[in-house]
């Protein structure tokens, strides 16, 4: 995927870089209140020329989701894939969902912000459900494997453990982090392990 | 606290019922696209009964973000003044703050969605940046005191910590909880704890 610098003088976008733009500018004044004429403005392009690439703003929108939407079917996908226990296919699937976050922050933001008001929005609502689902079911098959502590509640801790991961869109800042999967290991090591530290199995 | 219910054919609002129904308007629509006139509308009565109560929408504003804000720095003074170590204190900060979060979650709503537009937002802004540096600090302390694994961030470990909290909002629906103290527990096993179950302490 390209996504080149807009030319000085008289800039030129391709599909990529125009939706990147767009999804900015959805993210600060929101989708309801971003028009054409907005994203024109941000772009220095007259609106015909955004027309040149997508039909509209909802197709934007959609193409934004679908971006987000991609990443995270895709780690789901490789998830229940994973010859392995439920524990770490569910470890599997958060790793993962927050390192999409990071490589596509600004769609994930938005994707996170959809509340349903357009079909474009409901769809997207409905593949995050399935993704929420699927969380819900390895953490029910973890608790039967007696690998998470039986007292939990499968709902309660599938919402703690996406409320965790999705929460990182409030302060992530795209390159800040000093090493790539820092973030990935800290919210894992909060998830799985605890903060305490294990000391009766240490001999501490 | 008294909140009767509006008397029929004439409503009458005492000051803390009058705010319960302009926090939900605001949580609705968002604090900026609420008018005195959508209130007053919600409300059935005349904008001068509102009047009455308050100078005006940013005072109701003050109040609601001050009734959460109450909440939250109680528990973080009591945490500050427990006679125990920081990993402890942090624990009882969390309890406690998933507690003021499900007995006033509109207004710990309100205060999670304030962005800063107003005077009153930043100052309810810069009072949850106190308690966001108190937790930091109680991090950084259980990471020197040995009690939260050595290569831990502190400032990410805060923000993950209160992410998870915080998170609850998006779902929590007061009276649903089976038992109190469920959701506190179910958030400090997470965090403090770990989902995966400690098998060699555990003999298993």
């Amino acid at each position: 995927m390209t996504t080149p610098a807009p030319r000085r003088g008289r800039p030129g976008y391709d599909l990529q870089s125009l939706l990147a733009v767009a999804v900015e500018l959805f993210n600060e004044r929101g989708y309801d209140g971003t028009s054409m004429r907005d994203l024109a403005g941000r772009l220095g392009i007259a609106k015909s020329a955004i027309y040149h690439h997508v039909t509209g703003k909802e197709e934007l929108l959609r193409l934004a989701l679908d971006r987000a939407l991609g990443g995270l079917t895709a780690v789901a996908g490789r998830a229940r894939a994973l010859p392995a226990p439920a524990i770490e296919r569910l470890e599997y699937l958060v790793r993962g969902s927050v390192e999409v976050l990071e490589a596509e922050s600004p769609y994930v933001t938005l994707l996170l912000r959809v509340r349903g008001n357009t079909e474009v929005e409901r769809a997207a609502l409905e593949q995050r459900r399935g993704v929420d689902r699927f969380v819900a079911e390895l953490v029910a098959e973890a608790i039967s494997d007696g690998d998470i502590r039986p007292g939990a509640d499968a709902m309660v801790t599938a919402r703690l453990l996406f409320g965790l991961v999705n929460s990182i869109v409030e302060w992530y800042r795209p390159g800040r982090q000093e090493r790539p999967q820092a973030l990935a290991d800290a919210v894992c090591a909060l998830a799985f392990e605890g903060l305490r530290v294990r000391r009766p199995s240490r001999g501490r």
